[in-house]
């Protein structure tokens, strides 16, 4: 199990004043020496895009309306086709997908469990949230990969993942019923702590993240995740 | 809410000893008089490739391994793309696919939760028997559509729904486990009836299907069920 690493909890501060451009300037870092084995890093990064496809389907069974599980279905469907892409570079690399994600599906599950919200609200929240932090970790990593491997999963993590309709669901939801605002910004705030453990899993030595090489990272991502919750109307 | 006609309890029966030609010349018919409006046929067509999807996606993430949430998401993602083949139609046809497919959502969703199995190995003997039932029925009626819409919605639903890989699975199971035979043959059996009410719930005028033209119709339906039942070495 993923344990918790009480010297990280400061790091969970939110830059909130910080704008995109200083944080990019400020924290481009080269992740190379922290990337894992080429069917560490692809099991791993398959398996929680299976998952972000897994916390979509709930919010298409979920969802309230015809035309909102239709148009959350386009993101599911989305959100698998980068999986596929993931499982044939698995393939590509001499691996076989269901075996090399299985060594590392005990962790990601628990996660799951964790970030699956109480209603659809929160449940899209969690996808936008923990996948939108996710795919920023994922596609910083993947730089460090072989070459043909890294432009190839770069390639796949740049593909649309529906983000944006997610997002456009969850302002119609705030907009229709203003007093979720809180309550789903009080949620958002609670998946960035299980969201980063998850990103630490997925470099090799987890340990190795706690040192200086990581923190810059984590400035990064959390700028990325605030911008996220700044575009919903939702303090971060 | 759809009602259960007392008079079609009869028809029910499984014709066993029918052999697969026998069927097929003795029973068919021109569904032409029962098709109904193309965005009724498309709205109902669409939201029942949509649960069929919810119903693939419980699969995957109720799925006992990585491998076999792997396999199963490619099946949902085959199914979900017929899904999106029907709701284009219904835009070409000047439908809003939401709005079309909420119509019937509320009658089809009751239908999805009584399918829902217990467990994993129920889900995918749902996933496999309604949505091949519905699939056979769906593709006899496209025929009667205006004759662009037939071709086209008769092309959506020939394409692979990923039902050889869901059969596949079962098989497995039933391989490494013999004593679920008895239990998924009873599950299979009870799916028959809502399944076949669902499939009258798709003709325009659901009364007009206890009348004698639709009867060879479902023989034929059902004689497809018996198949699929036998095929996993289970007596339907």
């Amino acid at each position: 199990m993923v344990k918790w690493f009480s010297s990280s909890r400061k790091r969970l501060e939110v830059p909130r004043l910080r704008s995109r451009a200083e944080s990019e300037s400020s924290t481009k870092v080269d992740l190379r020496e922290l990337t894992p084995e080429l069917l560490t890093y692809l099991g791993k990064a398959a398996y929680l895009q299976l998952i972000a496809f897994e916390n979509l389907s709930a919010a298409v069974a979920t969802a309230p309306s015809a035309a909102a599980k239709e148009r959350i279905s386009r993101a599911a469907s989305l959100t698998l086709s980068r999986q596929h892409g993931l499982t044939a570079e698995i393939i590509r690399a001499g691996g076989d997908p269901g075996d090399v994600m299985g060594r590392y599906s005990e962790v990601i599950d628990a996660f799951s469990d964790r970030i699956a919200g109480n209603d659809w609200f929160e449940t899209l929240i969690s996808c936008l949230i923990t996948a939108g932090f996710i795919d920023d970790f994922l596609s910083r990593l993947a730089e460090g990969l072989p070459a043909g491997a890294a432009a190839r999963v770069v390639e796949i993590l740049a593909a649309d993942s529906g983000a944006a309709m997610i997002a456009a669901e969850i302002s119609a939801a705030i907009d229709a019923s203003p007093v979720l605002s809180s309550r789903l910004a009080m949620w958002g705030r609670r998946l960035v702590g299980d969201t980063m453990l998850i990103t630490r899993y997925v470099l090799e030595d987890p340990a190795s993240a706690t040192d200086a090489r990581i923190e810059p990272i984590f400035n990064e991502l959390i700028a990325g995740h605030t911008r996220r919750m700044d575009a919903l109307g939702l303090t971060a």
